[in-house]
């Protein structure tokens, strides 16, 4: 499959090696065709991958996955043109987190609106899939704990997509994949992430993942 | 210990039976002293278990739980009498769902407020520490799971209170306890609640409980 990655930090980074590691042709998009970390990815990444705009990457792309900061989404995805994302399946693994206070962040928006929501609307005819946004970047991909697997939480509209989704997830090495409805549901998902940030500082631990225990 | 557990519902009974089995006085409050769940709950608790009005168990406790429907906390806390809270730990053990719009229930407030900062602001001298809330009330007590513990996530603004509330925790069956830090992160937990109640929706499991899984 041809996967478009919009972003090139840790999170692009992490799921485009995931994809090529799989077997995928893999675009990482940035808002500059040569941008450095693309390109120093590519290269070690190997022969399926390759670099674009984010432009560039959307239309490649089967399959596009959002892994810009949230609070860029509207102006990433503008960048990559909502039609060349009409009826493909977007994976959101972004949150839409303020840094502009300090730390720990804040959400940018919530309760009656979500970052997910905002993608959705920024890419109408795309299948959003909100995925990944729960945990850190170092356990996207075939996460392996004493005790697990840990737990995937998704949504989204298109229920197809969330199929293709969690088939993907089971790929990815997440066997644990639960559809918690519309991408309104973004509004609950997305405060999982700060719970993830401040338990990390309460912790120490960098490296934790949720699990929904089960008699 | 004296107790008072404000809310005669599953949560109230349960909290108030895991205090009564842990040697404590416990006082079930309600809008009437004679209400009929408490009365029920008393015989079968034994003598160290009591009922009356919120007032009579605010009164009568060194320690309090809310456990009424969140959307209620305002009045039951009026009832109860902010200055009988004064200077007590007070664990608010609710989450504000609003059920007037259907299954599954919505958040009344979030994002820049919460259930827990509005607990706190009605019973300011109170020692507000958000607990219980993010979790069923068949798993409150001694929670039993095949790779448990689960991780009871707490916060609020005083560190005594907190420390208190993490030692009887423990003492609930609670080792894993994490302090996400003042009761604004209510913004945050509070949210977790409609997740454990939509996970619940996608997998049918009603007595799941959450833990962070770690390296």
């Amino acid at each position: 499959m041809k996967v478009g990655i919009l972003g090139t930090g840790d999170v692009g980074r992490t799921l485009a090696s995931a994809f090529v590691t799989l077997g995928h042709d893999v675009k990482m998009g940035a808002r500059e065709a040569t941008n450095d970390k693309a390109a120093t990815w590519v290269k070690q990444a190997g022969p399926k991958a390759s670099q674009g705009t984010f432009a560039d990457a959307a239309g490649f792309a089967e399959l596009v996955v959002l892994a810009t900061h949230g609070v860029a989404n509207g102006a990433v995805l503008k960048a990559a043109g909502p039609e060349r994302l009409a009826g493909k399946v977007l994976i959101d693994a972004t949150n839409p987190l303020d840094f502009s206070k300090g730390m720990p962040p804040r959400l940018a928006v919530g309760f009656t609106d979500s970052g997910g929501e905002e993608v959705q609307r920024a890419a109408p005819q795309a299948r959003v899939v909100k995925a990944f946004n729960i945990v850190g970047h170092v356990s996207m991909f075939r996460p392996e704990y004493k005790g697990g697997p840990p737990d995937m939480l998704i949504c989204g509209n298109d229920a197809e997509a969330k199929k293709q989704v969690t088939a993907l997830l089971h790929e990815f090495g997440w066997p644990e994949v639960a559809d918690l409805g519309g991408i309104e549901s973004s509004r609950v998902l997305e405060p999982v992430c700060l719970v993830w940030v401040l338990y990390g500082a309460a912790t120490g631990s960098w490296s934790h993942a949720l699990k929904m225990l089960r008699k």
